[in-house]
């Protein structure tokens, strides 16, 4: 596995190279990140990884100093499951004295984008100029971010990018809790507790069918009082259009249970679709 | 000359070719635009022109519905000069549901950005999804529409894009009226008194040495009284650097005499550069 640190050095690396499977991480790699390389070279026969904890995404008082650092493993880790390259830059090199801004308007403004100011312009931004620098066929991303999900495929669309987006679904340790690099944060015992948020969108998901608008309210409420007694403090639980992140019209089919909390200090988001996501299914 | 009239039909187009020279136009062609395209197809033996006339880069009270269009006219120019396709989309099919904005810092905020609220960020965009449909070698301007050389040199650098932008220098009548589609709102008459713009701005550059900055204020209110005098209302006249659109520091060579006046009820701008442009020179 090669190891890029700059861009020209990654232009190098793609010249003449025929299709690419690219997964952009902020390192910390965990199954789910793995899951995304295999699926990525599988499909592509080539895959590139980046590795950027991108500081344009964070706010003022988020976890940029904190956010979990392990290069040497990740590289490793990135290298045992047939990754091809991983880009690695400094900020300096990646953003030098950048004034250019993405913003996707639509699916980025609620649930994650009205309480994380900024956060969906620094994602597209460092995104498109990820996939400008790599030119993948195929970029992978997992549903775990689901809005980031429906954001990035909004951003491609609109700005007519010529590759493919493919989505992976969450993946989950054996008690159900999303793989999530957030999760170093919480102790083993926190762990096990952190899976009723899962259980409780499980549940949600199946008891969904043609529910009324009314229904639905009840069962919000219902679950949100349940995460409470279960330590989590609620800061969102809806049912969405994966594609627009708005509520639903017409059958709730293929549509998100999302959820937002903090559970003992940690942001933990997760989401489930009722049936077969619409996101996919696009 | 093909004609294409969807996405489709230009990524099918662009399939297999080698090198592109592509330049985006908004129509009403005149000799400036033609140097483009002869250019584009000298530099890259083969050029792909867009004629789009953009509502997103118009004001609410600016001239996007009496923008001159003569669509067939244009056909026959480019395929005139050896122009290999013409990509010439509706706004719907172009811009669909779109919710995506690019917007570039720096050099678009003052002067025409300032002025013209959300142009540049509609220029930035439309040029964006014009370039991931056609991914050309290299993207043609011409230098009268300077601030946007920059904004476009600013957005291509940032977004990491994998072509080469060229400018040319702007193409003037024989009188010295630099080429402009919105030249057309004038009389045979008027036109031939709108050419004391460039000639003040030639005296202006041929001044600039080592001036001060105590001599440049003077410059500037001197020839924005002689510009009074000959019926043109200033809205800006300023020296810059071409790259930032800022005030120049150091020395004055390379940048930019730049100004944007009301002539007879039209809007003007035009630039001389202090010897060689600093644009051209990066």
């Amino acid at each position: 596995m090669k190891v890029l640190r700059t861009i020209p050095e990654v232009r190098e690396f793609r010249e003449g190279q025929g299709k690419v499977g690219f997964v952009p991480t902020m390192g910390a790699f965990h199954d789910g990140h793995l899951d995304l390389m295999r699926a990525a070279k599988d499909s592509c026969g080539r895959c590139i990884v980046s590795l950027f904890v991108n500081p344009l995404q964070f706010g003022p008082h988020e976890d940029l100093s904190k956010y979990p650092r392990q290069e040497e493993r990740d590289f490793e880790m990135a290298s045992s499951v047939g990754v091809d390259a991983i880009f690695a830059p400094n900020v300096d090199s990646l953003y030098g004295n950048n004034q250019t801004l993405v913003s996707v308007g639509g699916p980025s403004e609620n649930f994650e984008g009205s309480r994380r100011p900024g956060h969906f312009q620094g994602v597209a931004t460092v995104v498109l100029k990820l996939f400008n620098i790599v030119q993948p066929t195929e970029a992978w991303f997992g549903l775990k971010d689901l809005q980031q999900c429906a954001v990035l495929n909004r951003m491609c669309l609109d700005l007519n990018l010529n590759l493919q987006l493919r989505f992976l679904e969450t993946r989950r340790d054996e008690r159900g809790l999303a793989r999530s690099s957030r999760n170093a944060y919480l102790t083993e015992v926190q762990r096990e507790k952190a899976c009723e948020l899962h259980r409780t969108l499980n549940s949600l998901s199946q008891a969904t069918s043609d529910s009324s608008l009314k229904d639905l309210r009840r069962m919000i409420t219902s679950a949100s009082n349940h995460l409470a007694i279960h330590e989590f403090e609620v800061e969102y639980l809806d049912l969405v259009d994966p594609v627009t992140f708005e509520s639903p019209e017409g059958s709730l089919q293929g549509c998100h249970w999302i959820v937002a909390t903090k559970f003992h200090g940690v942001r933990l988001i997760d989401n489930v679709a009722v049936g077969h996501s619409r996101l996919l299914a696009q």
